[in-house]
């Protein structure tokens, strides 16, 4: 297994990781959008402008290829993808809102276009939105997991609100990233294996698929915050930096080289120098740092693929192990 | 029944209504307390501070109330009861966010203290708590019903948001205060019920009796803004109308005054002139208007004890009788 090696070499257009649930992603749409339903018009279009904004639908797909592979009842992957996704957005809204953004995929955020109010309580309304399509999927446990994946979600956000910036900590770190990302596909991952006929083994085991990829998700995207063609991440770069965020390739940076003034400067509120940040980015894409931490990111994914190794041979299993490559390949 | 001539009859200091399950209440607030245990500190101080700031937990001694006049599980009405006063706790987290208001019961509000992105942030905390707790009493329809509600909140307060003030409408009113305030009683009573091992009619009793008892709940609020005392109510007299929300005791005399000069204003930004709003208060307090409303609280309140006649008598049943009158008798 070279997925290192295999870096480009997946055609992003095809997006072949889609293929075998595509009519089913559609579905996954309509059971989101039907959710505003009977409520006020501006809420309807608000959650129309927040769904045609879109997004690739990574979670929908991979709770959709794990069911199918493992033999989910199709009602129940559309409620769960639909509440996944809702969940995501949810947590997107109140995220763009409290950071200010005005753009999210070249698309203006709700806060860019609503008062803060209205935003707040629509972010509300998806999550009750996304617990009622969690119920719907008429399993107690898969309930309790949204609900405490949500809980871990947030308390992961208010611990970065409430830890001192320019942090340089791998325990902090990879804390962070699961709450922030590896939690929710780990919880969707499981979740599909949890509504289909299988051993407690194989949810086991997608669970961790799921832990995996998305661990290696948040540290591409990461590594993508330094190396990326800054028009299509769509942020300066080593943004994260600039607000105080010590990622995993500035941490592999800072580890090889502490007596750099700049990685020094940072726990003492260096990062709001932005002079200083743009040479210490410099610094770190003229380093190894990001080719190491990939090397981290591509750790997971072999650990994502083992998993799959046991599973049925299937169209799924096999856009399983491309969804995961694409998760290190990708570019955006 | 005469709940009208039992004005002032009821010694509000013996709070009467909680006595049969006081300590039950306690197990809820631990319950309750018990959910930032391994959180961030910051967040357990956060959720510890709304708790001490209290409130007279009413839907949880309604919940617990009901579940025990009908034999339901210990366990399940203390789950039950945290959720539901969880979601209220959450819903006024984001309100007074939303209405930059700085005091809750003469309490400083989370937003008066922390930013309003943690504010945010730990309102979406309490909202995945109270799906966790509701999730936790192990019964579906119970958790499809809770987030049924948070969405029917949510879209209410949406919608008064984008109803334009000033609108002298009673079923907009009446749309307004059951998605305010009577959605969450009739959902905690019919709960209770749920979790019972009582009859579909006896939870639709009790159903019915949590609307009855949460209309008048918001219409007697509603009369205190006119008639209260400012200094318990903790606001300025006529606070409604002040910022153009239309209420039943304003209803009434518009009814009977069409043509006051004021009255007229209203749908035309009349609201925003504080001079003509506190000369409208005071005319609304000279008229019967409120006398009236609560004339309607009161038929609420008798249509909800009318379902008590056929609960089994108890101890509960006697203090759930006690808690209808006190809603229509409370000054507070």
């Amino acid at each position: 297994m070279q997925t290192g090696s295999s870096h480009g070499e997946i055609d992003l257009n095809s997006v072949t990781f889609l293929s075998p649930v595509t009519e089913e992603i559609k579905l996954v749409e309509e059971r989101m959008r039907s959710q505003a339903d009977e409520n006020h018009p501006d809420l309807r279009a608000a959650l129309e402008h927040l769904l045609a904004a879109g997004g690739k639908r990574v979670r929908p797909t991979l709770s959709s290829l794990v069911g199918n592979m493992l033999g989910a009842p199709l009602e129940k992957l559309i409620n769960l993808g639909a509440a996944v996704e809702m969940l995501h957005t949810a947590t997107l809204v109140h995220d763009d809102l409290i950071d200010g953004s005005l753009l999210r995929r070249g698309t203006p955020t709700l806060n860019a276009r609503w008062s803060p109010p209205a935003t707040v309580l629509t972010g509300d309304f998806l999550f009750a939105r996304a617990a009622k399509l969690a119920a719907d999927t008429d399993y107690l446990p898969l309930m309790k997991l949204f609900s405490d994946t949500l809980a871990i979600i947030v308390n992961g956000e208010l611990t970065q609100m409430f830890t001192s910036r320019g942090l340089i900590n791998r325990d902090n770190y990879y804390k962070r990233i699961y709450a922030k990302t590896a939690s929710l596909f780990e919880m969707t991952s499981r979740a599909a294996a949890m509504v289909s006929p299988v051993s407690d083994e194989t949810i086991e085991a997608m669970r961790d698929f799921g832990y995996q990829i998305g661990m290696a998700f948040q540290i591409v995207d990461d590594i993508l915050d330094f190396t990326g063609d800054q028009n299509t991440v769509g942020k300066p770069l080593g943004s994260d930096l600039l607000n105080g965020l010590v990622t995993l390739p500035a941490i592999y940076y800072a580890e090889a080289n502490p007596a750099d003034a700049d990685v020094q400067s940072l726990p003492n509120g260096g990062w709001t120098n932005t002079e200083n940040m743009n040479r210490l980015v410099t610094s770190i894409r003229n380093s190894d740092a990001s080719k190491l931490a990939m090397r981290e990111a591509e750790q997971h994914i072999e650990r994502a693929l083992a998993h799959l190794e046991d599973m049925p041979a299937s169209a799924e299993r096999d856009a399983l192990e491309n969804l995961a490559k694409y998760i290190v390949d990708r570019k955006i």
